[in-house]
């Protein structure tokens, strides 16, 4: 309870994502010999902003890659975003817009033949308002510089990911990132008020609203936000900050039936009003990896109960927070939902509890090799479904180990799942049955991660023929030569 | 404070609207005989589900509005209404989607030569989900409705808007309605999570996802809201509910100095975290209307002050959410912000509050014709921007008058300006005096209200060219014949 460090709940990185699929040429071809392009590319740039060769270190590439894309461009500004692009549209050049490289589908991954757009050198913070609330990041600033610039000034940067450190707020919003705090504050989609997006063809959209209301005509910035680079490259937004709570509430609560979960989420919701902030589950399977491969992150509750929960709430007014959150705690003693709890006494508790969700991911490799999964589907479906997957998993692959977590309070789940081999058809039966069993539920193959290479073809299972007959109108419509991050997502 | 009927503040109807637009011949043009397509939509649906002359009730026409179009068409379900689409594509017969009809800027006004396609038979409600906090409603079902199908079992529809006896869900998402607990709630984009809509050529998208969180690819569904049935008709939405208030603080306030309504506003949306719902704000004028033309709407606090708020958050335990609204009333009094306030004693003084701020419109007439503004910008440029549209105004037409109020806790002002007569030259200069004041500090010139009919010649004061474009681009790729809502929003 109550501490200075809210923003940041501990280090970073899940290590779930991997480089699985197969290094092929950019299916979009260039037109223009690629010395001479490059050339031009310099010429707008200089020299030093653009990279080639061994200058292109790890830091854009993605785990395990080891082909070179022909390029990286490092553009300072929107205008030399817009300059690049204009050259790529000339040459029908592919590009891939590429963030902090925290992504877990391979969505920023620049094949040999194309050329990457970072935005690394697009790190200004500018235009802060106290009165509205509002500041404008480039797409190159970091999330944890972001929370910090918005700490330091009394408010709070509202959407949170494991991978704060790297992430962008350019790919945040491209990608309609997720993570911790949904419950409260929702998606990158609610919190982006206003961005900028330069076209496949060079065009500037600048769509820098303020206002938390602006239905002047349909909202068009909309269809960048989750669009994953593929219809335009974001270069500025402008985002929604919220107050700063004046401290958190966590706890780390047990629970032996699922139908408890349903009911502990609905009464914390109705009694702590607005200020529910997290929810978020982690099966018994996942309680007992962290027990045995992580002795630094000590569970604060007995083993073997069926599921673990991690709560917080924030709050203007820490005593009477404090005192409210307590209060829900009994009533759900009271109606017998909880087996155990504990609440954090102080900001090392706190971290201690979280490092148990965040920091166990740096341990999966123990189980061999894994797969990492972004789920959603109807809360209600949850316990079915990880009992299906874990008996089909079982049945497929009789050594594997499957762990299930996730933001329950947003219906997404993640699921770790070590089959006990590495080989493209493992992959392709352990995808089948995660997602099939998603697709049989309704649910989404991809609840925050995106669609990028790795869930291309599971597209389907989530989203309408109509649904994707749309949204290849849309790409026809905005990047008709198809240069903008091509084979991602469609 | 407390109230069961808190889904309803009391009567409705703004009494802005007016019909001011000229009526012409639909700028698209049908190719086939108007007796011939009546014929074809008369076999589709059924005689009696087509009305055309007399039969057209002024349900189906805009104040003052004489001329009748072609027909409206009544279709009972989705494919009902894909049926007619497809019908008005072959012919390029032009079609206006229409729900409440309770717009406020002629969106859904049928001319001459189109048809227009009710919703009004499409009111079910299905698929009511506790667990996952969902419900599927018709584009017909009016939001009274649904708040109370909500309310009776244990839910909030999040979103509403004082039209809620008559607006319908479908026309809400189509244009993104916003309203009164946007604060806490966020406009229907927030609480929409999937939808299905109809494409002009007869298409059915059905995006009818159930959940918080779906990055299986862009959002398709976003373009439609908002769109004000250019791009597609809504046939149904999947809304997202909320756990049930146990009740509301609710406080009238007067405050004298600007600065401190702002001061108010972060104090209050700090220390009651997510629990604040409305922060309404009347100026002085709005205020000395009501206290001469609405005897049955006496103010709780005395006359003379320069603005006047209504505040109300809500809770899960009344007790200790009284305390914590008081305690914040206390911080705000020890730093001397408000001049004056009372807290509601009972369901009673709570409507008498709200009916202030909602019902004053009926005599909005008194002052002779008059127009309903709907704006936003930041919120700290609303003072400068009253005064000046003020001065501006008086000058132009020393007898009119302007009264300021609106939801400045989402930047949102509405203005009802008299101008002491009527033509389309007052129509133009007012227009042009309340604009350019939003033009000029980066505003909208539509918060919520949208753009429909008389807002479109000025929605480039609070566009740039390239969102303009974007729109168009859109509106040709979803509906290249144009007969979908032709001559709205562009």
């Amino acid at each position: 309870m109550g501490t200075p460090h809210f923003t940041r709940r501990g280090a970073v990185g899940s290590g779930v994502a991997a480089w699985t699929s197969l290094l092929t040429q950019s299916a979009a071809a260039a037109e223009t010999a690629p010395e001479d392009f490059l050339k031009a590319l310099r010429a707008a740039l200089g020299a030093d902003a653009v990279l080639t060769g061994d200058a292109i270190t790890q830091r854009y590439l993605a785990r395990r890659q080891t082909e070179r894309p022909l390029a990286v461009a490092l553009p300072k500004s929107t205008a030399e975003v817009s300059a690049v692009l204009k050259l790529c549209h000339a040459a029908k050049q592919p590009v891939v817009p590429q963030g902090g490289m925290t992504g877990l589908v391979d969505g920023a991954v620049g094949r040999p033949g194309e050329i990457i757009l970072s935005t690394d050198r697009m790190t200004e913070i500018a235009d802060f308002d106290a009165d509205n609330r509002t500041l404008t990041a480039g797409a190159g600033v970091r999330l944890q510089a972001l929370q910090e610039y918005a700490n330091e000034r009394g408010f709070l940067m509202p959407v949170d990911i494991g991978s704060r450190a790297t992430a962008t707020i350019g790919g945040m919003a491209a990608t309609n990132a997720g993570g911790l705090q949904v419950v409260r504050y929702g998606m990158m989609r609610e919190a982006v008020l206003g961005i900028e997006v330069v076209l496949a063809d060079g065009t500037v959209v600048s769509s820098m609203n303020r206002m938390i209301k602006n239905n002047a005509g349909p909202d068009v910035k909309q269809v960048f936000i989750g669009s994953e680079g593929t219809l335009g490259i974001v270069t500025r937004a402008v985002l929604r900050l919220r107050p700063k709570p004046a401290g958190m509430a966590t706890a780390y609560v047990a629970i032996d039936r699922f139908e408890n979960v349903l009911k502990l989420l609905r009464l914390f919701e109705a009694q702590l009003a607005g200020a529910l902030t997290s929810f978020e589950i982690m099966w018994d399977d996942y309680d007992a990896f962290v027990r045995k491969y992580c002795p630094h992150l000590p569970p604060p509750l007995k083993a073997g109960h069926k599921f673990y929960l991690l709560i917080e709430a924030d709050g203007g007014d820490p005593a009477s927070d404090r005192a409210r959150f307590d209060k829900a705690f009994a009533a759900a003693k009271a109606q017998n939902l909880i087996a155990e709890f504990a609440i954090a006494r102080d900001a090392e508790e706190r971290a201690a509890y979280w490092a148990i969700r965040e920091q166990a991911g740096a341990q999966f490799i123990e189980l061999g090799p894994f797969f990492g999964y972004d789920v959603s589907m109807p809360i209600s479906d949850m316990e079915r479904y990880g009992l299906r997957v874990k008996k089909e998993l079982s049945a497929a692959f009789p050594k594997s180990t499957t762990l299930v977590m996730g933001h329950i309070g947003d219906g997404n789940l993640h699921l770790i799942v070590a089959p006990g081999g590495r080989s493209p058809e493992i992959t392709r039966k352990a995808n089948e049955i995660v997602y099939g069993a998603v697709r049989a539920l309704g649910g989404s193959v991809s609840a925050e991660h995106g669609v990028g290479t790795l869930k291309k073809e599971y597209l389907a299972w989530s989203r309408t023929p109509e649904e994707i007959a749309l949204m290849r109108t849309f790409k026809r419509a905005l990047d008709p030569a198809g240069i903008l991050n091509p084979g991602k997502v469609l």
